[in-house]
């Protein structure tokens, strides 16, 4: 159930709800939007009716959330969820750019990557300290080295991080360094490092899997919204199909009807989801069009030496002209935007 | 093999290089793109060296065409195909729209729909007259009096017509309505249906199988191009994955990949991609963002009334709206096109 | 509906029921299991009530058949329906097996192959005359001569002919030839050529195409009975899926879920399916465990030489090794079936 | 390189070998196939010829593993591996069967299914303590109290233990209780998880990932076996697909390719392959029929009443009849195997 508090309710009113919940065994997190004040609470229904907390002091109206994702469901939100990561609103309507190599292989490489990026305006740098590979005989990521250089590059370049947790076991170097933790494709439905992430104070992208359906991408963000961390970002990166042209099928469409079913803000990754340089460009273009929140996107200073990833990586210059007509893909759109309210 | 010849080469020298290789079993096509001429020969290479060729009179160079696609191929040509219907341009720069109903149902419901798709400002009307349809108790269409209707329809609304033939049988009825010949999904790889359309006069659509790769598609447009008909427009309509929230999995990079491999223009069919009502705008603005050179989309006066495809056709307002935010798209990345002419 | 009449019914009653549907415009098809008669009518339900009809001379019992299948529903048999293709009953609890070469080559090709498959003590010939080829620049086929081909071959080694209808041009000479009509998978959805076959006084096997579902399937099925032809086998020959060991993934529980849902007799074709030598016999070897009730395998005398193919074609002593292994198979459970009659 | 050493070879000129790899930083593992001994060292060709090793004493020859998976490829072994589960051999031929319910639910209802499972002469009981789900809300199993149930059973009924680890925090648990530790679809590629079992003393059941090509589930064992672990066996159980007849598509012809591949052994789990009861059994016959090692299946006393999965377990008569037929088919073959030795 999601319980709407009046406006400027005094918080010994939350309380008692909070209480009266508890006592039974309901866990209920609490949501303040700034102009007001609500919980959800996912399995209330089974004890309480709606009307009877209704006669609860302060509060103004009961919803029940029908729909699986109890925490993830437009219906469990009063609003969009707006998450911040290092003063970037991811969210709020603007065009989010996170871009970088895929993997942190040396001092030089990523300084001279995130130096153009920065360059570019974009806020936010990737690349992968842990890299989970298919094989085992691929190279791993620099580990612990690779987070101390990008923690370096954030104060250089004035950056927030993200980068890759790919374990529980890892998972507190990570985020220590991180600004915004990525949950891999392979690791969607890793559940206890789902949980692990719920307990975090860092906000997180969880990456879609490559062979899962919406359904389970939302049930898996359910997971670490469960354990009280509010600020997941999903993010489409294409889905495995027998179409053979790219390395992956990106699946526009999921964009527009995950913001049919979630508050969370969506990503599109163009890279891993065509794994050629030549498609990207049309497609982070496609994804600002389709109402993404935000673009990640590889680029290398030298592709042609990237450890992982290389043929997908964008030259500095493609760089340059990806950011240049992604905003202005999201320009065109935004007048709208303004004016009705309505676009997306 | 791709000959081209010299500018404002005497008639007589392409005749001559005609005879030579009729003489030898070869068949060959003649392009004229206003500026030059050139002979396309798919096999002349089993017979001549390339050299040899170019000792004759006329020919300024002989280029090999190694693409399987001998003349689908972006090698075959001197540039991009522009296919014209009705006056309207495809895969010359600009956006092109075709709308309308999924198939004609009566005459109101015809026009009804057909005003406000051209004062929209859209020159091209689609529906169908025979319907291929999964089931052999589904409505089939109406057959011969669709076509007197979407006849009627282009003299009142001045639009061109867009109009499926579904078999070798009926096709010369249609072909004598339609501006330009749609070849449905289910018979991309129907191949008597390809080499009667390759006779055909008209323009033809060609609509990529649910389950086809990009490969097989342009086989599929070799099959039509093979017969002489050098105006073919292809038109990716979503692939049969199992994403599980749409109908079909838009497959957005096959637009750059397409268009990276052959010089014919390449379309994009929200409607049928999507299925759902609500997806259909978003991944229309996405696929003018990839670059595609039109949108062909369901609208219908009354979806609820629709006698197949309801659920995927767009309400007035809303086809308002997917024309307005599509140009938008549209003109947002052109700019950039005037200036560096390398946008796509 | 499914009127079931009475044992032993005069022939006059019959006609009775059927002159009353024709009435009312409504089209019956005559079934004779030899020990009873029934009528199906897809479409009675829309003016009689079954108790109406039930009080007519003659008839038994009037069942609705609630499946959108209307003919080929197992709701719309007496029972399981049995296939003749020149002595040779497939459908009927025995295992048939219906191997060749992939096309007709040559009259030396053709006769050296269909040897060795005859003195295995198979029935059927399968080699096509007319191919349907993804590149027009590949091997279509010897044509009328690969038909005249086949009829020699028919003679000399007391073979049933099987062989590919590819269009309705060329249909009545397929038809002519062959003993069992093959759709093919490309055509499964080209409903001009369902019904052409529909009208056929031959046998027709209807491959499932690689994007279709079972429910598809079963429409094209109904398209064929739905213009009088009863005598309709499917066959399975794989899917396109990401997986990519194989051309195509067999999809093994299609047969007894079709089965569950169909009248019709099941053949699997692990030729297709898998296109690698060393996989078709195990894939033989699970179709028949699974309970289909036969197998169509490419064989060739010398498969490196196949103009299409080669690679999935068994060679002489492999597919001597399939025949044995699948017997073995089928004789294991068919013990059960004598003592059970529910084994599959 | 696989490095095959004398027969009877002295420990010390195989101690010698490893040493002298050591020092150039090589890892190897030791292969006792009790007639000869061996050594794979997957990265010694990049330091080593193998003239030069096989200059060493008690070195016989040295093999260059040019597949990509260096340990589970076929060329990595002497021969096919056999992995013993509490007595029961897995991999040398003969039929094993798993089954139990999909999670321990109650004593009552694990006993009363382990029962029927035993008397049938069935060695192996599967069954799950914890239970990996995709939405948080779902059973998640017994846990620890499930663990000790199966303990339990074990004493009574004489079963070997199969059941799943599904994270490396619980892993020690899971380990202590098994025969043979699980790792779950969800799980294929949860890289930290591969590496702990490859670091248990217990045998390892690999299923593969639904959305994992064949390739990517050997990387996975190499996970596994990179640690140490050589008692690695796989588990098809159902790919992802658009077919939508069955929860997922048996890809039956990976049983032979895979086996191609590599010497592990192959496993067939009908269940959750398809989804559905009455497709289990004819599945699990195609499975032992292209040769699988063994068959998984569930099979629940009051499927009606299952806390998950009941759609897919089968009644206990059911599942009686289902050993009996996959015995048939498997004895059936074997005749063949004494034989020829080549059958599969």
């Amino acid at each position: 159930m999601l319980i709407l508090m009046e406006p400027a309710c005094p918080a010994e009113h939350v309380r008692a709800v909070l209480e009266l919940l508890e006592a039974s065994g309901i866990r209920a997190q609490l949501q303040d939007s700034g102009e007001s004040v609500s919980l959800i609470a996912p399995h209330a229904s089974k004890v309480f009716k709606a009307d009877r907390l209704e006669t609860l002091k302060g509060v103004r109206r009961v919803v029940p959330i029908t729909s699986p994702f109890k925490l993830a469901s437009l219906d469990a939100a009063a609003g969009r969820t707006v998450v911040e990561v290092r003063g970037v609103r991811i969210g709020g309507g603007e065009l989010v750019l996170v871009a970088g190599p895929c993997g942190v292989e040396s001092r030089e490489q990523l300084f001279t990557t995130a130096r153009y990026v920065a360059e570019a305006g974009v806020k936010l740098l990737r690349a992968g300290a842990f890299k989970p590979r298919t094989s085992p005989y691929s190279f791993q990521g620099l580990g612990e080295e690779g987070l101390r250089l990008l923690d370096e590059a954030r104060r250089e370049f004035d950056l927030g991080i993200v980068t890759e947790a790919t374990e529980v076991e890892t998972f507190d170097a990570v985020e220590a360094c991180a600004d915004l933790v990525q949950l891999g494709a392979r690791n969607m439905q890793n559940f206890a490092l789902l949980k692990r992430a719920g307990r975090s104070g860092k906000p997180v992208l969880l990456k879609r899997g490559p062979g899962a359906t919406l359904e389970e991408w939302l049930y898996a963000a359910e997971y670490i919204l469960g354990e009280g961390n509010r600020n997941v970002i999903l993010c489409e990166r294409g889905i495995r199909t027998w179409s053979a042209h790219a390395r992956n099928t990106l699946d526009i469409s999921v964009v527009p009807a995950a913001q049919g079913l979630t508050h969370l803000p969506v990503m599109v990754d163009p890279s891993h989801a065509t794994g050629r340089r030549d498609l990207v460009i049309p497609c982070a273009r496609a994804g600002v069009a389709a109402g993404a929140d935000g673009i990640l996107v590889e680029t290398h200073c030298q592709p042609e030496k990237a450890l992982s990833d290389g043929p997908q990586a964008l030259l500095p210059s493609d760089f340059i002209r990806l950011v240049d007509e992604c905003r202005r893909v999201h320009a065109a759109l935004q007048v709208q935007h303004a004016g009705a309210g309505l676009a997306f």
